[in-house]
């Protein structure tokens, strides 16, 4: 039997705050600091590595942590989230984007139907149109194929999928299974769509109205700011578009689309890359076999997740250290910095999934928490990172936790030695040294050239940046903001922080104002 | 006389934490929230406004901060500056940014030469060099026109020029001035240069190697694999490169460069956009009379900055506040959020801007200071940031203040009507609605739904992203970086904190290795 309590209730909770802490510069000294590195490590799915050496956690630190995970019923929570049960409470809704890559538990009927064959069938779907596209079978009118794939979407439309595809891009050229250039309009700057319009071959492209609802007023927006362009280039609209939305939206059933494909209320947003949501547009630049690589990498690493014995469940690790560093240690951010120039919006797809995930200050019943929730997520890959704000975390008055992520091997053939290494090597030597740095520090007696270390990180490695390593990246902090959701007892399925500025925006452009609304609207002309 | 003091030493600091705090929520509604908006307003140059009614300062508190800027003698400091005085003290180096756009005080006369003619100089010289390039005076060996430019560069050489690039780009389309499309190389991932490569047409690019000391890692490795590609293309390197650096560096009298241009230690790295290291590229991508527009902007609003009157002062202003929330508050975090797709970029220079500025925990002599210093700054543009990380913004349990950008009118010319407004209507109208939703709030019966408000922000509103407003809200930052850096009495212009790992990455390459950073190098297979 599941009970929902709030953290500050369990037992754990308190034990946590009481246990010894671990000096980090101190313990990662010398052969300890080595042992504890190849100590702290758990095996992930597609042959990753979490590596957690460079914690501020330690043995009895980490028993604690395990009694949390059991005292929060952690593999029960995801367990029954998996087998259907309604864990979005607010929108009284399941919860199953786990199911668009693997079935984990019992058959989920809702609506009357089996959702992992609905799932899976659409995937279906758009893997069949995917290939009468590359195949030329879909073409525009004049019977030429297309060659460039956009996404119209907003939030977890964007961003995730958008993150996915700049993360193969070269690989996929490298490997030669680029079937299509994809591009990606999202923001209602009109300046956003014009600038992407002006880039490619409007009669050679097929566009992906995403939405779920059918009515995301930024998505809508661009969507007839793309038909203006295809009529006045004397293009049919309809010709050039598909759909992925909810089977009961206003753009399930158009005539407008080449092509409908479904997802459905129990994927949210920011979770909806494995479903069609990603799906169409990945298959449609990778083709099909490419995005299962993706899901396959991403169903593995949930099964990981199941795993009861935290020390063996990386997603778990990271989650429950995440939770030791907010509301024990008190920091506020945390630093995602992956060492791979692929991963560039891999950060900012991390920052939607986890801070509209968890940054809720109310827990699963409306009732207000009295401890601190979500973190803040920045990020940017190294070693950019560390010619810009690397300063402040190395030297900055507070701490920021550090996500690091780094591959042995790039995706693309090149590499050049300069100096006796490659650039490949550069990096990676660079990402070793920056986990000292951080956790040792150094002495100086000018204090300007001090370094006190003390500053945790964790790393997750793998041989290479492949579409299965890429969907167990995914879903491992998919599963670590869902952990560190049911610790928290909130709900990391619901978004009600985005409405109130929506109704507001509506009201403006109603010119139905008064107070300091009307003035900032006369501020900016509207 | 100016004496350099602790921020805590000060009559003010005391007097700041005890004057009666402001209630946003409470003060943002009404009539009362309506006059707010109105009079807590100052213009900058370029026609943009500063507007600070969000913020959690009254007539009260800005009387203190008043009082602080004084008692700092915030003026006199930035006049010490560009008059030539020694302000970064760790490098024994003199400050002169401002000085590549506008003379603001004194002859700066410094290794025997007078700095402004200096660089001055040196933007004519690139000008002149970009005209002929332009005009088919400067050609590849095949008398082609060079049609793109490649700036090779990290940290400063490269986000600062990037997010000004990318800021103009669609606007020089509309306009007709844009001479040649600009990509930026930066990472050592060697990926990252490979993918820039493919994308280009190395015989038609002209590359910009932008290293002050010659010395940097990832750009000289950088400029090796692009030689390596020009070479293996048949293409005499030497006729595609460039060079922008120091004087003394070893790239600056090389027969390997077309040309090269010059900046001094005088300049740091983060606020060297309007030094060559910016001018180059975006003379070569703009027309340098854009670039010199741009300067413009930013030369008026330096002046602005001189203003004894804290009131009339945007980015004194700007900077107290910000150190009230900083200090006072205890807010951590600083988000960006420019409504506008051409800044997509622009939050990732400020974040480098500030927090390599201003993350550090010395005074400007070296001795720990005991209050906080610099916040971390992130961001995206809007709307997109709202269907990501707003939902922590507005309903989160840590308070982010908020720094919002807007403009009333697009870069391009197209836009469309829909339901009523056109998508730059939209856009307005998202930021004037975000702006009061998170002061004001919401009360709401189910609490998952109510706001609470109390969320501070300012916004600076401008008529369009032109060249000048871009040039106006860059100095706005590195001023308000500079203001807020003598406030906390550290050195705002050095970077000691980047050093160590630099080292540690030297060690890995030689395998001169053992502890932790031994099992790292190990696991990363290097």
């Amino acid at each position: 039997m599941i009970s929902w309590n709030n953290f500050d209730t369990l037992a754990s909770y308190r034990e946590l705050s009481e246990v010894e802490r671990v000096n980090v510069a101190e313990v990662m000294s010398g052969e300890n600091g080595a042992e504890r590195v190849k100590k702290y490590s758990v095996p992930m799915a597609s042959g990753l590595v979490f590596n957690y050496g460079a914690k501020a956690v330690d043995d009895k630190i980490l028993a604690v942590l395990a009694k949390l995970a059991e005292e929060a019923q952690l593999t029960e929570k995801y367990e029954a989230l998996y087998n259907g049960e309604v864990i979005n409470t607010g929108e009284k809704r399941l919860v199953l984007h786990q199911l668009t890559r693997g079935q984990l538990g019992n058959d989920v009927i809702a609506d009357g139907v089996n959702k992992r064959e609905f799932y899976v069938n659409e995937q279906k779907k758009i893997a069949e149109f995917a290939e009468k596209v590359h195949a030329g079978e879909i073409t525009n009118e004049a019977g030429e194929k297309f060659t460039t794939v956009v996404q119209i979407g907003i939030g977890g439309s964007d961003l995730g999928p958008r993150a996915l595809y700049l993360a193969l891009e070269n690989w996929a050229k490298t490997n030669n299974t680029l079937k299509m250039n994809a591009a990606f309009i999202s923001n209602v700057d009109p300046d956003d769509a014009s600038a992407v319009l002006k880039n490619i071959d409007v009669a050679r492209s097929v566009f992906i109205v995403v939405s779920k609802s059918g009515t995301t007023l930024e998505t809508l927006t661009n969507e007839s700011f793309v038909k203006d362009a295809l009529t006045k280039a004397g293009l049919n609209p309809s010709r050039h578009m598909i759909a992925v939305t909810s089977e009961t939206s206003p753009l399930a059933k158009s005539a407008d689309y080449l092509a409908a494909f479904f997802m459905d209320d129990y994927i949210g947003g920011r979770y909806s890359s494995t479903s069609g949501v990603g799906g169409a547009v990945l298959s449609l630049a990778f083709g099909p076999d490419v995005f299962a690589r993706i899901l396959a990498g991403a169903a593995e690493e949930d099964v990981l997740a199941k795993n009861k014995d935290l020390m063996q469940n990386p997603a778990m690790l990271d989650a429950l250290i995440g939770v030791y560093e907010r509301n024990v240690l008190g920091y506020l951010d945390t630093a995602v910095l992956p060492y791979s120039q692929a991963l560039s919006r891999f950060p900012a797809h991390l920052q939607q999934l986890d801070m509209e995930s968890n940054g809720k200050s109310v827990n699963r019943f409306g009732e207000p928490v009295d401890y601190v929730t979500g973190p803040v997520i920045f990020g940017e890959p190294g070693t950019n990172g560390q010619h810009s704000f690397y300063q402040l975390l190395h030297q900055g008055t507070d701490i920021v936790p550090l996500q690091f992520i780094g591959f042995k091997n790039n995706q693309m053939e090149n590499d050049v030695v300069i100096q006796g290494s490659t650039s490949q090597q550069k990096l990676c030597a660079n990402v070793a040294a920056q986990i000292v740095a951080f956790a040792c520090g150094k002495e100086d007696e000018n204090r300007n050239k001090r370094f006190e270390g003390g500053r945790p990180s964790s790393i997750i490695i793998g041989d290479r940046l492949t579409p299965e390593a890429l969907g167990t990246l995914l879903a491992h902090f998919e599963n670590k903001v869902m952990f560190q959701g049911f610790v928290w007892n909130i709900n990391s399925f619901d978004q009600e922080g985005v409405q109130l500025g929506k109704v507001l925006a509506k009201k403006v452009l109603a010119h139905d104002t008064d107070g300091a609304l009307a003035v900032y609207s006369d501020l900016l002309n509207i």
